[in-house]
């Protein structure tokens, strides 16, 4: 299989949930108004406490610093695992546990942090740019590695400068266990034509920026059976959107498509305490018993807790193997 | 013929060039999401020199106070002119030039400030509430004059208490005679179904809020051959559009329309300096020639200047016209 190494240099960035007002010039302009920027990844999602924005050093350009904006400190790049044709995958799985374990399980292994953000048409792996020497020698075994320039894929191999010089996480990891959080609310994965985005403009502009009454965003506390969760990413001219079913209701039926199962989610959402950006192997704890499973799972980061998204028929499946990881873990 | 006075309370705002991103978020809530507001008075007009924003209270609370946002000091009344079917007029013309001897001229005698806002759809003459007692006194003879008041028209006579009291501007007026511009867009004024108002959504924040390329502002100054001029209203749920021809070019044609002739119209913009909004008698000075010659007229006027648009065919003559009353009057 092949790995490749996007063109993409991505912030990680945060608008607070009475900040977004602020940000509604830049961000409309990037969702919508493509001919006016040259941001080419760019990532909304809305989470009960706040918003996770990731995208590219033009998208970021337009974000102006404010008290409503954290930014996380480093650059991150996408990778996206390719299969080729001869792939001898039998899994009929999609998402993560395709890839849980062959790159999550071992970068969780030699302590590199992991960004994840799945979408309607593939998986991306974010992974900091100071750990890209890290990945790639951790990963060049188990595939061909290519890095995106301009265009043109370039293979890359570990460097011997490389060598040793930041393989020293050896040690055993220390396991956290996080709690889990399943609200209630179905969720799907869509996509749509671009072309045909202005079409659900002011929907889309009305859910994002509009659909919070006031004080709101602490409702998640009270109010724990459905989560507030919806995004929307434009990546490279291919829109995805997951949002419940009871946001989808308010888009036009016939232009939202979804996998031809028509498959609703589940959302096991990881962290009881926001993640941070630092600790590895929360994707992996996850994607690890899923994959054993051959269950599939959308997988959404944001910026302060991990989402993963499970066919609704696997949700009691699922919820018993989250059990059964807390038990075996001593605390 | 009757005069109403509309059921709406308005503010007439300035919002600057660069403040306008930082209105992005109320505005859009007010242009396309009508669920989501009680406003039913809206109008947005850019001129080079800022966003003239008139909207009614329900309207007016969704604008912040900051540095951007300029707010003239006075409650403005819009008065409606309804022709009954027995309305023996037989100009063809329309817009202020059918209200110019009736509404406007008589007003500036009696020291009247109006602010027009032609639209689509009909001409709203905007006059300050503390000068409502004037204005009926001063109409009451030529109108059947209508309060609207929660859906219902209630007829108004002038009270007893009013005369005199305020009827004291027959002094001579002191005429000023302002410079006009007679920039070389064409332009068209135009509407739309307002359920395909979604349909355009994003070409109209496209224009409205990102058409600016930094500094344009001043280029008003730089080159006086086309002017940025762009009007956008929704009133009563009926949405008018003015734009030039190169603006139109952007839209879709066949969402928006025009009237069956499809006509073409020239601005003349009165004020080489700010107008302010206590002169009075601005808008009969154009009005009023236009009138005695037949020639229809739209009139918008914004924060600082005022904006008549006369048929393309008619330029020449109005362009002479206004000559002449410059030559008539002493200096």
């Amino acid at each position: 299989m092949d790995l490749h190494i996007l063109d993409h240099r991505l912030r990680v960035t945060s608008i607070s949930k009475t900040g977004l007002e602020h940000y509604t010039h830049p961000l409309i302009k990037l969702i919508f108004l493509r001919n006016r920027t040259r941001c080419k990844f760019f990532s909304l999602t809305e989470t009960p406490e706040n918003y996770t924005v990731v995208l590219d050093e033009e998208g970021f350009k337009e974000l102006q610093p404010s008290e409503h904006l954290l930014v996380e400190g480093s650059i991150w790049l996408p990778l996206n695992v390719v299969s080729n044709g001869n792939a001898s995958s039998s899994s009929q799985a999609v998402g993560v546990t395709k890839i849980a374990k062959s790159v999550i399980a071992p970068l969780a292994e030699q302590h590199v942090s992991v960004f994840m953000l799945s979408t309607y048409q593939t998986d991306f792996i974010l992974v900091r740019e100071k750990d890209l020497s890290v990945v790639v020698e951790t990963l060049e075994e188990e595939f061909n590695i290519f890095r995106e320039e301009g265009g043109e894929s370039v293979p890359v191999q570990s460097q011997d400068t490389w060598k040793g010089l930041q393989r020293n996480g050896r040690e055993v990891m220390q396991v956290t266990v996080h709690p889990v959080l399943i609200p209630e609310n179905q969720f799907c994965v869509m996509s749509l034509d671009p072309d045909t985005l202005p079409a659900i403009a002011t929907t889309l502009i009305d859910v994002l920026f509009y659909s919070n009454s006031p004080g709101e965003g602490a409702s998640v506390n009270q109010d724990l059976e459905c989560i507030k969760f919806f995004s929307f990413t434009l990546i490279d001219g291919y829109v995805s959107l997951v949002m419940d079913t009871e946001a989808q209701r308010q888009f036009p039926a016939d232009l939202l498509f979804t996998s031809s199962s028509g498959e609703l989610w589940r959302m096991v959402r990881i962290g009881g305490q926001p993640l941070g950006f630092d600790e590895c192997g929360i994707v992996a704890q996850i994607s690890q018993p899923l994959a054993d499973s051959d269950i599939s799972a959308y997988y959404i980061s944001t910026f302060s807790f991990d989402h993963a998204l499970v066919p609704e028929e696997d949700i009691v499946s699922v919820t018993e193997m989250l059990q059964a990881q807390r038990k075996d873990v001593p605390h």
